[in-house]
């Protein structure tokens, strides 16, 4: 890639291009590429992993307030965390704010991520505070690592795929966002919420994990194609999903319109997807009750690469969109 | 602090008042405020930091490659861990770009980021990419930590105050760089490497740290001045430092000119400055050749707070600046 831009080139290529490039330390169980790294530090393993919110990129200061930004940026990061079957323990917090940002905003941001991390048991222990033209928050979480390791990679042909709660809701809240003109009606609180307090699956996650019932896992955070993309892409496989079957909530039912696809490839609804070898259904059928939340079958892993949305007809879908790419999509 | 932004409030006004109502974690053994965190994990001591670099604040594109802005990166929070005399293990990168930014500078950015981890026996195990309006690079990295925790809060009076390698160098480059003009001559390249290519002090802070010798250690990245006023504020204490005795380097003398005071309060240095008790001062000579580098001792632990720099004749000093405040200098 000589003088393209990232734009240009994509990023998932890219980023695909930069992790095969990053060699293995000895202290790498699990490298980049996957929810969470798995670290070896001092005899045991650790989760270590980072995310950032840029400001004009993954919210407008008018979408979220200072409290909310600081929250959600600790939650992104947790969810990341459920996906491995993790417990969060410690953060660390960077910031950068414009020179005019107001102290008080700071202070209730900061106060955001320190409840959202002692909600699920984990501490905030450091930060760094810069000047930057635009707001940023960037966390990287350390968590406690289950003892059996569920990456992206384990998928195989035969499996079903699931998925946690229900899609589609946070995307719709960014579109009524968006569209939200001065006497439209306001943007549906179920559906706001999904976007501005998402919740993490981490029980969910733990205990999926732990119970050994999913072969792989991810985090749906760019849009269910995209991310089950990734996951198979890692496992080399491909995956067919019957739309008809993915979880939508009653809200998004009502305010999305039928055929709506969002809730195929709309972001940021942070619920698991995750892949049952077919002996087990039974076992997690049984387990439901633990896991805190509803899990659904949408679909099959394939031997043939490449996902397959197919209708109740059981053709196959376009779709409008391939989901999140922080360098084509809005500003 | 009502509606004030943050410029008015001052940085390190700010980050004291946000240290101070964040609660401690059960993982929590050393909380924010201090060069790491200490965090139990499964039983054992980590280190964890964090530190950004950001365009237009840290640094201009001309004046590093996109690999010396990826290994400078790592090397300040590699800094950090030397300051609690730590061995780095693992790093997560998060990393912000404008969407015309070239897929080969960032590559080279991660190899910078690669490379200054794998020199220090660390890995890059994960990272975040996102668009940004301005390059930003925020890397948190993980360290075991010593059996013996030195902080910033140990500085008791009577103690000396030492100081590794030189000072100056970095603030003078970024000095000549800023006045830098087509046709004036090249900044001196002894002085460029040290603000290009800092060199932390991991294994003097592994020395100092697991003998015993300093009752409390910062580095110096902000300015001593600045910095030492850090630790001073902490250990609730004060110094009094000789300026005649601050080590600098002869491309400092050569170019900064006499009675220039970059060295007492100019940044970026990554050296590390300590205090000693009187009673392990001959201990401390013995070990110097173990540190692999120079450690200069510029002046005393005092009962009294504040940080007063004297000159040859004993007076106090006026100096010209403070130290680097992110919201207050450059831009």
């Amino acid at each position: 890639m000589p003088s393209r831009s990232i734009a240009e080139v994509g990023e998932f290529a890219f980023l695909a291009s930069l992790v095969a490039r990053v060699p293995r330390g000895r202290a790498t169980i699990v490298g980049p590429g996957h929810d969470c790294a798995v670290v070896r530090s001092a005899g045991r393993s650790l989760l270590l992993t980072v995310d950032a919110m840029v400001e004009g990129v993954h919210f407008d200061r008018d979408w979220l307030s200072p409290r909310q930004i600081g929250c959600k940026s600790f939650l992104v990061n947790a969810s990341d965390v459920a996906a491995m079957g993790g417990r969060p323990t410690a953060c660390v917090v960077s910031v950068g704010v414009p020179a005019t940002y107001r102290a008080r905003d700071l202070s209730d941001l900061q106060a955001g991520v320190v409840a959202a991390a002692r909600a699920v048991g984990a501490s905030v222990v450091g930060g760094n505070l810069s000047r930057a033209r635009q707001l940023f928050v960037s966390i990287a979480l350390l968590a406690d690592a289950p003892p059996r390791i569920v990456t992206r990679r384990g998928a195989r042909p035969g499996d079903f795929v699931y998925v946690t709660g229900t899609l589609g809701d946070a995307a719709l809240a960014v579109r009524l966002l968006q569209q939200r003109r001065p006497r439209s009606r306001p943007v549906p609180a179920a559906v706001l919420r999904r976007f501005r307090e998402p919740a993490p699956r981490l029980r969910a996650g733990r205990v999926l994990v732990a119970s050994g019932l999913v072969s792989a896992m991810i985090d749906v955070s760019d849009g269910l194609v995209q991310d089950l993309g990734h996951l198979c892409g890692q496992s080399r496989v491909g995956a067919v999903i019957r739309a008809a079957t993915v979880p939508r909530s009653r809200a998004y039912c009502l305010h999305a319109g039928a055929g709506d696809t969002l809730a195929l490839h709309g972001g940021e609804d942070y619920e698991l997807l995750c892949t049952v070898p077919k002996r087990h259904v039974k076992r997690l059928q049984r387990a439901q009750r633990r896991l805190g939340c509803r899990i659904t079958c949408i679909g099959e892993i394939t031997a043939e690469r490449g996902i397959c949305v197919v209708d109740a007809s059981g053709q196959p879908m376009r779709l409008a969109a391939g989901g999140f790419d922080h360098f084509r999509d809005r500003d």
